[in-house]
């Protein structure tokens, strides 16, 4: 039976850590999907499209890895995919607290849908897509975080 | 000498962690203010109308407890209760460190006031308002972590 | 009805910290129950004897406060005084996490016993028996730390 | 291809917070194999093969699990499995912290080797063997917290 | 050689927990640059003319202290000034991992540039600027936690 | 005038993460101590001599780097060197409380002296020395982990 595995995430945009987890997913389960959350509470400054867009290009040579977008919960995408596991990974302490309280409140919600974390390279251990943004934001360039082509849409989103 | 204690909040809405903290204060104090804070910063979903009548109905049968809206200091308002002491609940490491700044911030404003702290039940140790929006609006079944009268609430606010 | 509260710790030895502490809880309840633990698993440099004795001297202006040795749990010493709370003082965050473990499992052993916590002024919130004991080692001046006669039992003790 | 995993830890003595997890596991991999390590340094109370023996009558139900004692590192234990993951519990962030650091050392030692983290039930989260032995040798009922078979030895040990 | 460091930061407003860290700074180098930061997407509540007034008549008495708007990267500012130290206070854990997450990222970006952490008083360890603001709109007298100048001009700005 | 640091610690044994630390030390100041503490209650498994051997053998490139050892508190040592300084490094968050206590602690028995901390490059941000030591006992290779000369130490003493 293969065995299953989601990734979600916002990922606005991708960066080398999401990357880096997504390979060690992809080593260890047959079949990964990487979904990407609307997550419209966050204001995400790329569409849900170009994110998916995004990590696709990042992914292109993992065989067994898919992406999509979705709207909802991740226990219940997980169920439309019968992946019994959700990934998520952890860096920092402040990731950890809100992770254990999602992960328990997917448990209470679908008890089947097992969260395991998973731990990046300890080089991107300090990457956020969010601190990402606000360098891009001053200037910095960015392409020691990210991959090329969001370095290149990150310019063109931010008009620098 | 009757001892009074006020527990504040914006409650927005109450949940069952909320409701656990609120029995062990009302079985340790004579007389029990919740104070529910406007938290107009906070951009609350329920109006404080709202979140003090569903507080009201979720404390029906506790004699000694109260439920009033309140918009200011809670060392202020603990005052104009004769109460001494201010509860708060602690759930997580970062519950901890905003808390612990804000009681030395209201020492520091009434060192006659005193801030103490109680642990919810573990199986409440999860869950906090904000996540229970968060979800609800993905569509998730909540009754698992809000009363009735809170999850019928939540529906119509939502529209879900 | 009488408030009780009791305050247990190793006290090895008691520092301003401590005492401070102390003076919140005796403000707040009508009587005080401090509870020296054996710890011998701690090793703690004073005896038991010696502890209790440093206490008393430090409480000694605070009528309602009273000094004990025992060696058990804590939720049966707090039985065994009629009462209903026990009280931790939490400085840290490694604080947080040992209290909160200990006071989940202590509400396992006794469900009508409830764990609140207080914050020491902010003056003491670095303070630590472990720390005073190791620079005193070291021949620091730990009279800030310490009231008088704990500062002179610690140079007798450490031949210093 | 059998997806294998490891659980190394020291057990001293199993809880139910453990027994938690190595469900969790069993129902997620193929074959779990739990490494009882020696742990010299940590001084255990039991004897190794006394935790074998206890974790071997914990786990009899779970057909795909094998319990063992070993000496070395556990990445050397995993590849003599042909595991390629070593599943660790979280609980805490100190755990985090300790988890991380070594999960991080174990990838430098062997790269092939993944640690994945894994939450147990939040009613056990606070469970810790450390804390049962203690509140033990204090003479509590932990009963809630550790198999009949586990408690029996606990008190034999313990002498209480 | 000069020893110049830069402290940079949004002061939305200057509290006496800054200048604290402000002095300490001044003392261990020859030149120090206070870098106040636009800092748009924080939604600052004082321009940055006002903060930069702010900062200066709390620093009139320091020689050697300079105070500058800017808007950009900490490490090009500190490259501007020839100053190869960045300096940040830090108070709390949730200062500690943001902190690291930027020191790590400015050193990705320009490795020349060193950041170096230092701690206040621990009479200021819980203030900050936010809570300021927050306790401000309520009423509350601030002027134990910020200079005579800089509570008149909350008290305009927030029209109490 | 010289500026003069000390950088005061166990080294039990020196790492690479210690190394980082002491280059970035030696690029900011003009003179470096590195202080090795006696540390008897720690039980090191390296004499003093020899862990200021290691350390002085790891440090023989950087010219104004100076290693002793020395047994008191690091504030008196500070001063009988002309330091104003005193470095430590900071990677995890149970450092930093200690850190924080010990800086706290510090700055009252000598408030002239100002603690000072600094982040290792984030590939030493998990090494310690007592994981270290912990598996160079399981056998395990740490030649990632310490200089050469430290190895062959290491190897030598614990007889593997």
């Amino acid at each position: 039976m293969a065995r299953i595995a989601i990734y979600p995430g916002t990922f606005d945009p991708v960066t080398y850590g999401h990357i880096d987890i997504i390979k060690r997913i992809a080593s260890l389960y047959d079949k990964v999907y990487i979904a990407v959350a609307e997550s419209e509470q966050k204001s995400p400054i790329f569409t849900i499209e170009e994110r998916v867009q995004m990590l696709r290009e990042a992914a292109i040579d993992l065989e067994n890895v898919e992406i999509e977008g979705f709207d909802g919960l991740a226990v219940d995408y997980a169920v439309s995919k019968s992946a019994k596991v959700v990934i998520r990974g952890l860096r920092m302490i402040s990731d950890f607290e809100y992770e254990f309280q999602m992960a328990l409140t997917n448990r209470k919600l679908n008890p089947d849908i097992e969260t395991v974390f998973m731990m990046p390279n300890e080089s991107y251990s300090y990457l956020s897509s969010k601190l990402i943004k606000e360098i891009a934001m001053m200037g910095a360039d960015v392409s020691k975080f990210v991959p090329k082509n969001v370095e290149k849409k990150l310019k063109e989103k931010l008009g620098k």
